[in-house]
């Protein structure tokens, strides 16, 4: 049988969600924990790998098992858990749902606090310029589209192809005076949320304008774009699978 | 001259606000930078004394100072200062103006999470348990009221008098999902928001009625009310002080 789990992590203490040699990984920690719980060696698939840092809100990952699931294994796997991993939710899945290539979108938010904050220096980027909100909405209209957004990509990395599906590019203030920036795609390339925000932002203190930013994305070179915003402001906040492979949830 | 500094804290490294042999707190952290640059010992003084491991959103502290206050005071300290304390503003005060005595109210903020959450985990009280959200601003309503909230003070304080003016009192539901209550009132017994949290989550979750409250209420037993929530749940959100005695803002 193919589960799914629903879960969050703060990002500050991992090397990132999937497993490496000599670090801590959020992918590491949970299947360590549910192999205990279930009696055997489970692997689990993650949606997308987060880099060292980065935060999700709602990110999924499968694994199989053929056992009884047990009542409140969530509950359970919550408390062997350190307190900067949550599980929301288990989801019974078709038996070829697959949290990394089924996926048919994710959303990032990346939160900037104006400010010095007390309580967010772990989880916003603080930047004290003054930020121009309507001029870096508007340079973000440029990047809803499909097309290659290879001049915000790592370099060497092994994708065949830079080719993202954006639909979703935009700010907003929330209650707490932070900027927040929502972007949604049907992929995205090693960096490249943070380098778009490291560019709009840079839009933002007008030290490029909305036609400069044209030119880096037909550009497709890395070295264009703005330096990467760094990655305790970043969170994967959304992970969205066709309906019909969700069989039920069991709590 | 007289000023008020207006800041704020994460409390959960520090021993609480006030300056105590062998421990950290954020009077002497702040008492240390801002001394170092202003080049002469400052003392500051506090509205209140929060304990080890509350937190502060809104605080004033005052110190005199007789030198000229340089530009970008503010900006300095806080590059000084650690990542958990941050200076919002100076004010020049009247001569006599005190932050403590000066204070006509006080609000504290409680928050709970009804489920384990990787991001507040040292910001909010984790509470498994349906809370009755009706049931508990009923009670709360009892709360507002001037008289004598011993039942709610720590044993073996020195201060006079246990009565108090409480001007607000009431439990919402945010859009994180966390319970917040907010209690205002002239001034609070050490102890005193964290016991009647306790208490008022045991209206919520059913263990003891509106009328139990009231006799806890009357009884001035502290033993009779419900055990304290946990320090890291709780936020001193604001402090009011007459208009007359701000001078003006200093940036």
């Amino acid at each position: 049988m193919r589960y799914f789990l629903e879960l969050a992590y703060n990002g500050k203490n991992y090397f990132g969600w999937q497993v490496q040699p000599n670090q801590i990984s959020v992918q590491e920690d949970i299947e360590t924990r549910l192999s205990k719980i279930l009696g055997q060696q489970i692997s689990i698939v993650g949606a997308g790998r987060t880099d060292s840092g980065v935060h999700a809100k709602k990110m999924y990952a499968h694994f199989d098992y053929e056992g009884e699931i047990k009542k409140d294994l969530v509950k359970h796997l919550n408390s062997f858990l350190p307190k900067d991993i949550a599980i929301y939710k288990l989801h019974e899945m078709t038996p070829e749902a697959h949290a990394r290539f089924d996926a048919t979108s994710r959303s990032y938010n990346y939160f900037i606090s104006p400010f010095k904050n007390p309580f967010t220096y772990d989880s916003a980027w603080v930047f004290n310029r003054t930020l121009d909100l309507d001029k870096m909405n508007d340079a973000a209209s440029l990047l809803i589209k499909k097309g290659d957004f290879g001049s915000f990509a790592k370099l060497h990395t092994d994708v065949k192809t830079n080719i993202c599906d954006v639909r979703e590019a935009f700010w907003r203030v929330n209650d707490e005076g932070q900027f927040v920036f929502q972007i949604t795609a049907d992929r995205f390339l090693r960096n490249m949320v943070r380098a778009i925000v490291g560019t709009l932002v840079e839009v933002g203190i007008g030290k490029i304008s909305k036609e400069d930013l044209e030119n880096i994305i037909k550009d497709q070179q890395r070295s264009s774009a703005g330096a990467s915003a760094p990655a305790h402001g970043l969170y994967l906040v959304d992970v969205q699978y066709p309906k019909e492979l969700f069989i039920n949830e069991i709590k």
